[in-house]
């Protein structure tokens, strides 16, 4: 399941838009993998702050908690990995941050990794959640194309160019070896070949990466600890964020 | 305002709980400070777990968004700061975090910081927090009483006791300086100088301390960096939110 | 107490600027607080080195050690926070570091602090308190604007330009989201408001800081964790070097 | 390619154990991957050592270069990932190291990653490797089971009981919330579901998780930066030492 | 010359101690090195706290400013390094501290030091300085042996035994793989080849190290960098100190 | 012995060149102290990579365990340090890596630490070295002069200059306080002094560096701990490295 933590289908064309990442997605997978894709009603349109970071997660946690069957493993769809650790207490199942699941499979391909998002004011999320993962010393920073998540795809033709533009000096003069795209919109526009050809360097697009590890993970039949993640001790009221959810189609 | 992102008034009797730790807090205060204390309809009745951080932010955030006047200055009435960053997006005044301003005021204090809270299962959660606050070198680690929040005030006579039964190993054999109470129920318990005198450190207690930092921003009329705290480029769905939460009342 | 670890009244004009700074931070401090703002006879005339940040020790020591009456709280009166680990060992009382608690303070406002200070002499002195403060995540770095302190009233008028115009560099490409007056003579010149209009980020007056944290910890009832400093077992000689400084005169 | 670095064949029952090993390696893959598995004449018979990390890298690259067709990615067949940047700089097929592939794949199932290897020589050598990963905030320690390499197929029967035992007290007194086993002889002896069992953590089992890891790679067509990992300019002598090799058979 | 900054002559016996420890390091000196040793008037009996590694540094530097001749390299003679930056500003020739000297030549044996000094108090004095170094992941920390350093040449004939029996701990359960004798009278008292054998980890012992570094430093005429340590721009009145000590006797 | 692990005979004039190295550093040792100097036969023409630094250790060890006496020390004659922890386990004398004991020996004249190296190709294995020796904090990064080792002799005429031309941007934008020459080879061209005047802060030879710490070593009659260095308990196939090494030439 890649679960997105934004209503998806609030935007115009959004339920094409659902498929269009899904068939993407079952396009990457292994053999015998087969993937399903949902959005968050009452989610935000757009993540772009450390504001929508939070306000997904219950809206997230709901729409996953209100699925009739359990899935094998799920995918957050959002680069800021929000509520990661949540799901992670809450379900049995494995789940995969982008940002977790790219850094550290980067971290395998070169000394330091960068990161290039959306906005400035996703920078500093990014650079919280690098210190919290412990990572600070294989980091050379984030830049951001200065382009609305909403607006990405409109500028899909020229987007690999203006994301090799800001990457160049995170690569060149900030030592970057290796770089991720920073958004989940940006992993399902064809764009990191083109900046990995323009730059230098390996470009992991998180999307891709976390759809693998999810079949890694799963093949090894590997799941989260529970002395970091601990199995809540009380019933976690994601019946009532549902209640709210439904409330408020 | 001391804005408690769960939903006390859900609790039996947490209406005069509200009322009981305004009038702590307003004791707290020095004079010309005037003191507010309200909960979020649809929040958790505790926070014990990454989940329970996470669900309690929108609550908090459309409680805090359907107040008609906007307060000088805002405390997150838990330790684990769900929200901070979130906040600080959004708001123009100064949003303290209480786990944030009690490790900055300890390390002040002496050099390793221990912080004993209530369930195992949020000792992760704050190790986390350490580490992406950047200050894992200052930490000796947290410790838990095994006693939930909700049960806290029924065993508040013999809480400080429990308290420093477990923070006394953090402090003798792995070089706690300073002890932080880790949980804003247990501050205001009136146990902080027990444990104090019972363990032989100084121990902070985070919504004393967190008042007082507001009071301190407030004199010195700072507030957070909009370098690091961008002021979000769209409108943040909190309206949709606090629709959610009133329908669901 | 505002301990002033030079020796202010050996400067032209020193007992007049003793009591401007006394009025300055008086008109800063709560209702209820008291100020007083002595200096160190036979200390250095202003403090630009580690040479003087160590020679300045002794006789601030000895200074506070030769008052009657014992203060509620001292602060230090010099940036690079000399002998803050002895005061705290020798006195009962909590003892404020301008840096320290102006970097913790500051770390709460944004990510990452810069620091502006004098001359270049001072960025290795505070580059390597804050390696031991155990806080080099949360550092942009520090610049100096090359005036010495004994100049600096003089260039009153022009100061906050000069600061905003070696801060912005470290603001715009070392990323500093906060900064920080390194230097006391330059917190009494009200050059903050100006330099956070210029530079866009929240600039933190260390001297105005560290009277709010010492009230903070004093309404607190906090004081040093004797763990860190340790109460010495042997009489320290303050007596003697308060000797020395009485023969000097 | 999984490329032993040591003489396996050297070994009574060598080849057969190579056999065994591929075998077992390919049940693991996934349907499409075919797993060839090699040792590296003149090799250390087992790998337990500073020295021994770096004895057998010239074999394994003599053995590896002196294939005739190209591997599509190479495994290196032993936990301490000795000659990895070597190889990644030589080859231009991805190269993965069993330490750093289960290290960052743990740690994405919990904070702190303890590791169980043979002999206490092999402890610095991980902790070492560790530090140069940048990733010491994340880890809790390695202890051995002290059984040599060699040994450890003739207590295949208690050697998941084994590694519970010194797995334990690193999880439950240092922290470990996860656990790797470390040593790639372990890795054929199917133990790890039954430490997981026992210790109460996930294990993970560095062989299968650098199958994986080279698969998701491919998949992702993804491999080594040539920043950190520069194509030598002039020819590594690798024709000589398989030379040396070819004399010494 | 070996600088001791605490006033060895006003102790019984103190010239005979300053002439004994000469003699010793004389012997451990290298054929073409003339050792002196001198103490500093004024300065405390002994250093066991934060506050007497501060108030020794202006005694020390009056000491060493009033000699007639300059000194090819000065050592400081104890353990806490205080006023090494300090000196090294002041200084053109190159000044050795005991702590850097022994951590930096120690780290160079092992992978974690670990620290025997005097008393409970001079501990957290070491922590900080190891952080301040950067060097903290090399530190497995300090514990005391709880004799003043008064009294350590009474008990000169079981220190041996009393270190080892404090340093075993630090060495079995928190893995320090070197030791170093963490004070300097200490080092004059022949113990550090005992503790080696008793605890199976070599020994460095300061003084002797400080002394060889010394002779290192000026055989490759290497001195202070001085974008570390600037050469003051104004007189740092240590003849006014000078005066100062002088008034004193 | 200075131990080069490279095959310095395979050159032209290597002979020659291995008596001028002796010459060097018997003219820099202490009376008393006898330098040998060896190469590696079957080792690389020069080490400019990870795969040079990896496939000179077996040729290395196999040429310093065929030797008839064993020395008082080695110092091994490649910056990289290849091979160090190797050596150490398997000799009994103390083992020097030239890039530690220049990078130990610089943190003590200066906060943060530059290397001058010869390729882009070496950056990488520096920044992992000082990562994995813990000392990231006292870095500032390393450079290239882009000339490979082998022509560094014919351009020694201007070697100082171009060393300095890329150092001062390494000085003066990113900080560092201290520069190491990166290339032994470097180390016996008499560049240090020259790039020291053109760069204002002191430059450590790393050759002159390694003999001196070996000389203090000696002198101290320490040598590495076998904690971290463990003696192999199987015997380490020297003897068969030997035989390789002799049937090939």
């Amino acid at each position: 399941l890649y679960q997105i933590p934004g209503d998806m289908r609030a935007r115009p064309m959004g339920a094409a838009e659902l498929e269009r990442r899904r068939a993407i997605l079952q396009d990457w997978a292994s053999s015998g993998t087969l993937v399903e894709v949902a959005d968050a009603p009452g989610g935000p349109l757009s993540i772009e702050s450390h504001a929508e970071e939070m306000l997904c997660v219950a809206p997230m946690m709901a729409a996953v908690d209100a699925r009739r069957t359990p899935s094998d493993a799920v995918i957050i769809g959002c680069f800021g990995d929000p509520g990661l650790a949540a799901m992670r207490e809450v379900l049995d199942c494995p789940v995969i941050g982008p940002l977790e699941a790219s850094f550290h499979l980067g971290a395998q391909l070169g000394a330091r990794i960068g990161i290039v998002t959306v906005l400035d004011s996703v920078v500093p999320v990014l650079d919280g959640l690098v210190r919290s993962m412990g990572l600070s010393l294989r980091y050379a920073g984030a830049v951001a194309v200065d382009v609305p998540v909403l607006q990405l795809k409109s500028e899909a033709a020229t987007l690999a160019e203006r994301v090799a533009d800001v990457a160049s000096p995170l690569v060149q003069e900030r030592g970057a070896d290796v770089l991720l795209l920073g958004c989940m919109s940006m992993s399902f526009l064809a764009v990191a070949e083109g900046v990995a050809q323009l730059c230098g360097v390996p470009v992991v697009n998180p999307a891709r990466c976390a759809l693998k590890t999810a079949e890694a993970l799963l093949s090894q039949r590997l799941t989260q600890s529970r002395r970091t993640y601990h199995k809540p001790r009380k019933a976690i009221a994601l019946g009532r964020q549902a209640a709210l959810k439904g409330d408020a189609q």
